[in-house]
């Protein structure tokens, strides 16, 4: 299952002095897949940048390394599941090779919900992008 | 306490359309601060990646971005802690803002040792690697 | 006219603290045009940068920058003509804004033709590359 | 003669596929010790750019590419010499190894000067600026 899926092609300086994509590059990928996606659903995130009523700004990330990644590899960055926190959530992802579907990366980003004036922590998540990222709510235990 | 310590500024394409680092560029000043170490150390980082006896390649990296970095901002990247796992190494690092020492990042990367030709992972992680990052054995629990 | 056109979106880490592309950026535009453009074609640009006959350094980069690009612009990226030089030759790029048209950016890039073996300029241009670029040769002078 | 001199070593991220630098980085290079000079020389860029009388546009940029650099390689920057336009400068830079001073690089950058409110081209250039940069003016011919 996949909220959202996009493809990239390895650039020639997206690789390193080993012949492989430099770590950090994989986060960007992920993270242009995110907003890739909330764009496509309709939020400006230009303008939720730098006016909206909340920023959502992110605060942990986290990467496996699973496989290495050279220039003209074909990927697909997939943005797989949100969950929701106590007043944040955090988005995971999979980079994975198009032609054999091998495992490349996991990753996952956590994003603080703020209201802009106060600079609180928002009481509940902004409607719109749980709606956007059908997040999920961990399940209370018994 | 730290194994290294190096000094920044943050430059205007540091920082993204928020006016902050954008959040995969810390784990490259981490990254940096760790290869700087290395070769103040005297290791030939060049002729170990293309022809080295063994290759040490990142498995894992997380960060918790704790306060944001502008253009301008003189920081501090501290390579902190070396702790040995199980044919792997984990290094710690600290970002702080040098002039009132606010920890705006706290970020860690995994390191697999991995011997070249058999490409299996090292009984023993490497002797020199050992000695320059004073890396700490986790104590057996009794 | 155009030999090749792409469309991409300003990301939020293409900008600077200025809120605007920062200029490298826009040669990186041009040159993701131009592989994307030879890759279309059929030509493997991974086996080649590694074992080809001949290599094609970029020997000469230059741009003129119209008007400023902010994040959530869309533009095109056009490769519109490729001339041929003395063992050479240059490619020339259009940046403008989707929406309205307006020019930001016009560069170019020389590459030479050097065979691999003798790293001497070649005496002919690679015929497959001039197929593609379909090479203009500057009139002789009457 | 130089303005300004400064010494980097090539990272393992600032290659490419082609095991050396990629191109835009020369330029990214130069624009930094350009920076780093008038920020040493007490220049505020940080709140010039946010809120300084008059701007400063990168209008246009050039490199010629003579010798590779790799992983590893020490480089000097050098901010060469800075000449007077029409409402405008250009700033010349080089590029060389340290070890042997093979040239890699000769660029330029022409910054516009342009007045923040009425976003006209200034008169005369800004003072400060210009006595950093000891900024040469072009000899009328007779």
């Amino acid at each position: 299952m996949a909220l959202y899926r996009t493809f990239r092609k390895i650039r020639l300086q997206d690789v390193d002095a080993a012949g492989i994509v430099f770590f950090p590059k994989f986060l960007e990928y992920c993270h242009d897949a995110y907003f890739e996606f909330l764009e496509q659903e309709g939020l400006d995130l230009a303008a939720g940048i730098s006016s909206g009523p909340y920023i959502l700004p992110l605060v942990h990330a986290e990467a496996d390394f699973r496989a290495p990644l050279r220039f003209g590899d074909e990927v697909e960055v997939i943005v797989a599941t949100a969950v929701a926190g106590q007043s944040s959530y955090t988005v995971r992802y999979l980079v994975r090779k198009r032609a054999d579907q091998t495992l490349c990366c996991e990753a996952s980003t956590v994003h603080a919900a703020i209201e802009r004036t106060t600079f609180k922590p928002m009481k509940e998540l902004p409607e719109r992008v749980c709606a956007i990222l059908k997040l999920q709510y961990p399940q209370a235990k018994p």
